[in-house]
């Protein structure tokens, strides 16, 4: 089970966001240090109100992480510092993935100098979302956003590609085969045609769905051109 | 090279949040479509105003598209609806990274109603963030902080852990084993401890530096019991 734990978050509105991803995740376990929340925070968690009213408040923090069995720091600055050992080792939050267990907490500091060093110090592991060193300070909500989505992964996934067989492919290229050969492609342009047909669509990755579509397609224009031969006469 | 195309956001601070995760991630090319932006926005941006001050105004989305190679569309709706087709296959970001390719245009839509079907068309591609199903519907920043997270992963990854290798911790197991002889542990209880520990230690992973301490540790209390024994004599 995880909980995210806030400590001394000042703009009202990144305790609400926060509770909306969390929300969105499929996490509801949020508690608050010393945090700011007013009516601007049940704006921005928008539909997870719910999150942000069940939010239990905390008066000792290294009190009340001793119940955990895992708590996780997380941090924007990866620069060295003085007190190097502090901040690392930093794992990322894909790696963190593997190391979440039983009642685990993760921290999220203050929007301004994150957590303090001795927060760091109760925590067993410490992680960040790499970013461009150019500009790697992220907004809070935005870090717990990729944070809780990295733990969560797998879980929601949507209905996998139904990515077309060889099968249904060689369909198509029969299909195309027939069309180039009745409009007078010479048959060696019709091999080479057939074969170049046969790569590009092994490199893609085309639905049964969309390759029935394109045989739709050949077949309606075969069909088309009997009717107007018939019509017509065999010129 | 990507581009960030905003499409009629409403809320000033989204269009600031969003260029502020793009810094983050190092993208910096964004072009905006009908959206609303203010002070608001460059306070949100924080240290991205530059990406805020150099977007692009677009006034015709479809053409502009043109010059695209690539176009992604984001949705944060992967239900069923009278027109499934336009909303499906669906990628999440993770699966996207395959097929970004040359100048890639990424989509994001109204903060209500996100991208109306005609833009849906227009691209070719559609992800979206995979959400818990009780409230799947993410803040527009937050999964453009995800999108862009999982776009640029493994291109600011921190140092790797400097994990022990065996060896440093078989230099441990000996000063323990040390240590447990001296304290009189039975014999058969000292093989079995070190066996035990082999294997516990074999699961964690402790970086070089953590062994090392242990190991300090040990050796530290095995040099006291030594000089305790000298002071005091052997009793």
């Amino acid at each position: 089970m995880l909980e995210v734990i806030l400590v001394e978050l000042k703009i009202p509105e990144n305790v609400g966001f926060i509770a909306r991803v969390m929300k969105n995740f499929g996490f509801k376990n949020l508690s608050l240090y010393r945090c700011k929340i007013d009516e601007n925070s049940y704006f921005t968690a928008a539909h997870a109100k719910d999150v942000l009213e069940n939010a239990r408040v905390i008066y000792d923090l290294e009190e009340y992480l001793k119940q955990f069995d895992f708590a996780v720091a997380t941090t924007g600055v990866t620069a060295e510092s003085q007190e190097r050992y502090l901040r690392r080792p930093i794992f990322t939050p894909e790696q963190l993935r593997e190391y979440v267990r039983g009642r685990t907490a993760i921290l999220f500091g203050r929007e301004d100098f994150g957590l303090l060093n001795e927060e760091l110090e109760l925590c067993d592991a410490i992680i960040t979302v790499p970013s461009n060193s150019e500009y790697p300070v992220m907004n809070v909500s935005h870090a717990a956003a990729i944070i809780l989505y990295e733990l969560n992964k797998g879980k929601y996934e949507p209905e996998p590609l139904d990515i077309a067989s060889k099968r249904d492919v060689e369909v198509l290229l029969q299909s195309l085969e027939t069309l180039m050969r009745k409009t007078w492609f010479p048959e060696h342009r019709i091999r080479k045609g057939i074969v170049m047909l046969r790569r590009g669509f092994g490199r893609s990755s085309f639905t049964k769905h969309e390759i029935n579509m394109l045989v739709g397609i050949v077949r309606k224009t075969l069909l088309y051109m009997e009717h107007i031969k018939e019509k017509y006469g065999k010129s």
